[in-house]
Order: C-alpha cells, then structure tokens, then sequence
C-alpha cells in the first residue's frame, strides 16, 4: 500500500465537467495498491470573485473574517470532487482543514503551520476511501477558521505528505514539469526528471511559479517528495527530491529570467559608517524586501548606494529613500524599472570554478553589459538591461549546452 | 442586558449592498443593553446555485457531502455580515455551526438537533461583541458537517434562543407579521399582535410558510418568544408566545386557504377489515403523506376510501393506489386536484361549540359545496372546489368579523 497525495489547482478545478475529467484522469492512472488523498484548492476564479464580494462591504475587512470567506471556496471544491468520484462508483470523503487535522497558529490570512494530526484521514484511507482535503486552510488551538497565505494549498498537501508518510506528493499543474529554461523563450529547453530541494529554493525565490518556496522548504525538512506533473498531459513530470550523487554532474542546469526587478540608486552619499544601515532598516520598517545591494566610491569622500527591489515595491522605496535625502547628505535618488535578473542556477557550481566567469563572458560576447552581480553556493545572477533578458537566456543556455547535455 | 437573537432571511441578505442595509437597519434599532445574535441565511439564490452545480457533477450526490456544499452558503453569509458590523465600527464574529456548538445526529440533509452548547457565543456576547452565526448547519458527534433541513435556519435561531436564554428570538421577513387572513385576498385583514404556538403549529401545518412548524414546536417546548417581524418595515410584527387568558376572546381568528391539495378517490373496494389498513401503510411505506381521509358505504357491501395529499405527491399516491387495484378488489381508482382546503383556526373553539355550523353555513349560503371536513381541537377545514377558495376566504372572514374584532 502506498499513500499518494495529489494536489490539483483551482484553473484543472474550474468547472464540474474540469472536475469530473480529473477523476477519470485519476482513477486511470491509479495503481491498485494507491491510497490516494486529493488536495484541492478553490474552483477557478472562486477565490477571486469571494475577495470581490467582501470589497463591497468593506475596503478593510477583519482578517479573521476574510478567511472565513476565503475558506468555503476550497470547501467547495471538496465536496464537488467526493461527489466526482462516487459518481465514477468509487466511494470518497471530503475533509476541511480542521476535519483534516492542520492546525496552524492565528495570524490570520498568513498563518503558519502548528502541527497536523491527519487521525481521519488515515481512517478512512484504511477503510479504502479517496479523502478530498481542502487546501489552504487550518484551525487555530481555539478552533477558528485560517488559511496559510499564498501558495497554502501547496503547503497543505507537503505537510499531509509527511504526516502520512506518503510515498510522493504530486503536485499537478498546466506545465509538463521543471525545464533548463522557459521552453517560451529557448526552444531547445528540456525538462529535468529530477532536482534538488536547494535547486528548487533557489529558483522559486527567483520567481519560478511552480511551487512556493516555503513548500520546497518543508519538503526539505520533513524529507517528502514532491513531483511536479501535468494535469492533461501523461508524464513523469520533475521530481523534487534530497540531493544525490548523480545530480551533481550538471555544474548549471537551469537559466531563470525575471523582469520583476527594479532599481534604486541613491547618489553622493558621504563615504562614511551608518550611512548604509539607516537606509536598509528604513527600507525593512517600511516592509520593502531588498534583494541585490552593491556600494562603491563615486568620487572624492561620497559613494553611490544601489540596490534592487521588486518592481511593484519601486514606489515605496524611492518614497523611503527621498525621505532620507536631506538626513544622509545624498545628492540625488534615482528608480529604475527597466532592468532584469538573469540567473543560472545548478549544484556543481559547489565544485566547478570558473561558471561565474563563463557567464559575464559569454553575456558580454554579445554586448549585454552586466550593471549588478550577486552569488549563492549554487546560483549566480546578473542584472541587464530589461529588454536584453530573453536574447541572454538563449545565450547562456547555448553556452552551458543545456539543450544537449544528459542531465537529472 | 438583554440576549436577543435575530434572524435573516437570505432574500434580505442578496447582495452586499443589502446587508450593508441590514446592518444599518439592525444598529438603528438596537437598544443599548442588547447582546446581539444574528442568524443568517445564506445570500440570495446561493443554495439553488450550489444545488445546481452539483448536479452538474451527479444527479444522486452522496447526503454528506451534500450537506459539506450546502453549508458554505450560510458561511458565506456570516463572514459577509461581521465585516460590515465592523465596518459600521462594531465588533463583531461569525461563527459556523460547529463553532456555535450546535451538535446533530447524522441524518445528512435532514438532521436533528442533539444538542446545543454556546459556549463561544456566549464569551463573544459576553465581551460585547455581535455574533453572527450561521443557520441551518451543525456538526455531526464524528464531526461531520450537517444540515437541518427545511426551515433549518428557523430551528437554529430558535435553539439558540433557548439555550442562550434569550428575551426574544425574532425572525425578520418580507412580511409584517401573522394576518386574520392573506391581505392579499381579503382587503381587512388585520395583523395580529399576539399568536399561541399552538394556533401556529396549526397555521404552519395548513401552509402558512412564515415559520415551519418544527420551530414552532420547539419553541413551544423551551418557551421560546418568537416575534415574526418586517426587515423593511418598522413594526412590533406578531408575537408568537404561550397561550394566555386574554387570547381565548377569538374564536375564530385565521382563515387559511391552501392550494395544494389533491384528492384520491379509490370507489367500489368490498366493505371488510384490513383494506384501508394496506392502503395507508402502501402510501407510508411511499412517503405518501396523507391528510384527511373519509370512508363512506356506496352501495351493498361496497365501499368508497378517498383521501387527500398535497398536490405533488398525487402522481406517487395514485400509482400506489393502481398498484393495489387488483390486490383489494377496488372498481375504480380516481385523482382530482381541483379542490383547495379551506380552514378556520381559533383558540376559542375549544369553547365556544358552534363554530363548524356557522361556517358550513356561511359557505353554503353562497353555494359552495362542502366535499369532506376535518377538525382540530383549535381547527375547522373543509375541502371545497379550488376555484372557490378566494371567495371562500372573504366570505368566512366576514361571517366571523375578523376584519373589525379586535383582538390578540
């Protein structure tokens, strides 16, 4: 017997009929031995549409009370996916998230995990049910309804994965799985059969949409595995797993673009100690997340500090950054939203030297100047001119011959 | 400090804009010391649109989960009204079935109330907040989601009243009250200020659709006031309370017509024990209810059984009544939905006799041919021709002064 933990999204969910191809697809593809447990969030633009309905009460409603209405979307779809499968003669329960055992803390619309206790869940897979759990909610200790913020129906399913001891929680979407590249913008892009938790943590904080990071990092953590696949299309997908051996043969194996990136520049700074620590706890008091920061002396006695935000964040930022002007003795503030990140991203850059400088040289072969450089153990990224990003994804997947290399 | 509870049609509570007006509404008329419980329908055509959505999935949706989709309308509901409580400045918080401690046995769309614990709405009035709460749901003893039923919403203000020992429990609809007859056939019907349970529980059983009688009943047995009132209108509406002295003046003091009846007539069946006895436990054993029922002799050794039900039951009671044709002997098996019951109910029956000749009469005198005739303690109907129910009704209105008597 293996338990499998399935989870669908809202856009697979839209409709009924959406809903009833599903089960087919699921009932087909089942093995005879498969527990299965099906995690859903809410139908469509369900989710959407409530948020819209509240704003006509009230541009400012009490958290406790938006995930209250936010919760029935992801009920919804329990109910509708149990009556699917009963319907195709397979007997099924739904579960919402208190039924379910997740309990989480009170911070409403963002809350964090506590503990799960899938007791019902277990029974009625021994008794050999489907269970349908509602993603994206819990219950707090004193029995209010909750959800976990964005990607939270992910979560859900990560952490009755490892509660159950799942085999593999498969996490279904419209792409095929995890490419060396958008396959949009690099035609030779190739899906990978298998990544690492750290690969994958790297990417999403770079803005791959597949999955949440925080998903990733309770993966990590508890140890599950977590397979990215199709919802239309029948194949294996990506496999997110713990690092092994034979991962560590690709030194990049992934060229991520992001256009969501801006940035600031604040000029003739004195060049002295303080300076750079008002501005970044400004910036963290007024909840704008920096990413990339470089400083370096412009001329006689003042500096030039530059940092990066995400481009919705642009506004807040320069507003926090001109409210210091006169306090830091700056010259002059600057935004500029016309700047993108690329990135390459692969576990044996650990052990291979030498990719950081393959990666501005191939980028300046072609005249792609390279205005910001920062680097984890496993990733280096650029920031480049914005309208430059999709030429320097081909460029660098060509490089590091992603297209050909047997990889995963 | 008083407790009470109020509840709200989902035709009142359609859009937001609405309930933003029942909440302005409700805030106006709220006396200082009031601890406020809100029980709400779900919005609108909310529970159609669910019902048809599951049929979308199956024309024999599994009762649990049935009850799982239907209860997110009522949910839906609660969090919608505390955010435009709070957006009003008052505190307020929603709480679902289970939440409000409203525990059920497990007959899925149609449970019964086992119990009632407001532990929480008790604290949350307690700290001065406005509780709303979602009607027509509970929680099964396994913590299965339940729902009530027809009325269900009713039953739950109604119990929550009594646990919570409240001073009054009213129920808000697009009608103003309980009226000596329908002002919509009669020009003087007048409304009545104060209602016994039991002539309710006898209006409610004759279709009167402001309450269903289950609610009826069960305030009864707690001692519940109930108080049917206008969302839109300001009015005392009609008290529904124990019987008291001052009550019993009215002999007469509703006429109510109903249209949804049918007769069957089942002619020539041989005169001996047991026929009716398979006849109404067939019609039983088909969830065929049967209302009143008459058996005369039609010639030697022959008798005739005829009996009515409601009007969409006919098809069912007919085929029953085929079915045994052969089995009882029976000449002829005979429908007729043509006939409409009219009623006359009244405390002061009990004493005062005479009440069944002046009525029978009074129609009489003005034609109209009285076809079977059953009776209450409190109660007098008589089928007659559908066609001349209204007439019927002004005609008993008249003959027994309802339109100038003051009463109640």
């Amino acid at each position: 017997m293996a338990i499998i933990v399935q989870k669908y999204g809202g856009k697979s969910l839209a409709t009924p009929q959406l809903m009833k191809d599903v089960v087919k697809r699921i009932l087909k593809n089942r093995k005879p031995d498969d527990q299965l447990v099906i995690v859903v969030s809410a139908m469509g633009n369900t989710t959407d549409n409530l948020i819209s309905k509240s704003q006509q009460i009230t541009d400012h409603p009490n958290p406790r009370e938006m995930d209250v209405l936010l919760s029935i979307g992801e009920i919804e779809s329990t109910a509708m996916m149990a009556m699917a499968f009963e319907a195709e003669g397979v007997p099924a329960i739904s579960f919402n998230g208190p039924q379910a055992g997740i309990t989480t803390d009170t911070r409403f619309t963002q809350s964090k995990l506590l503990r799960i206790n899938p007791r019902r869940v277990q029974e009625e897979l021994n008794i050999g049910k489907v269970v349908v759990v509602a993603g994206f909610q819990g219950v707090s200790p004193n029995g209010d309804i909750t959800t976990l913020g964005r990607g939270g129906s992910d979560l859900t399913a990560v952490a009755l994965a490892a509660a159950l001891k799942a085999e593999v929680c498969e996490k279904y979407t419209d792409e095929i799985g995890v490419f060396t590249a958008n396959p949009k913008l690099v035609k030779d892009a190739r899906k990978i059969n298998v990544i690492s938790y750290d690969e994958m943590i790297e990417m999403t904080s770079l803005g791959a949409k597949v999955l949440q990071s925080r998903s990733v990092i309770f993966a990590k953590k508890n140890n599950v595995n977590i397979r990215v696949r199709s919802s239309i299309i029948d194949d294996e997908g990506t496999l997110i797993t713990k690092e092994a051996k034979e991962m560590e043969k690709a030194t990049v194996a992934y060229i991520i673009p992001s256009k969501n990136e801006a940035k600031i520049t604040i000029s003739g700074v004195p060049d002295k100690p303080g300076i750079a620590a008002k501005v970044f706890s400004a910036l963290a008091e007024n909840e704008v997340s920096v990413d990339m920061i470089i400083q370096n002396v412009s001329e006689q006695g003042k500096t030039d500090i530059t940092f990066t935000v995400e481009q919705n964040r642009v506004k807040d930022a320069l507003k926090v950054a001109n409210g210091l002007k006169t306090d830091i003795g700056a010259r002059n503030v600057k935004g500029d939203d016309k700047i993108g990140k690329i990135s390459v991203v692969g576990l044996g850059m650990r052990s291979a030297p030498g990719v950081a400088s393959t990666m501005f040289e191939a980028l300046s072969k072609k005249g792609i100047n390279i205005e910001m450089i920062s680097t984890s153990e496993i990733r280096i990224s650029c920031i480049i001119r914005e309208d430059k990003l999709d030429e320097a994804v081909q460029i660098l997947h060509d490089r590091f011959q992603l297209g050909t290399k047997k990889m995963g």
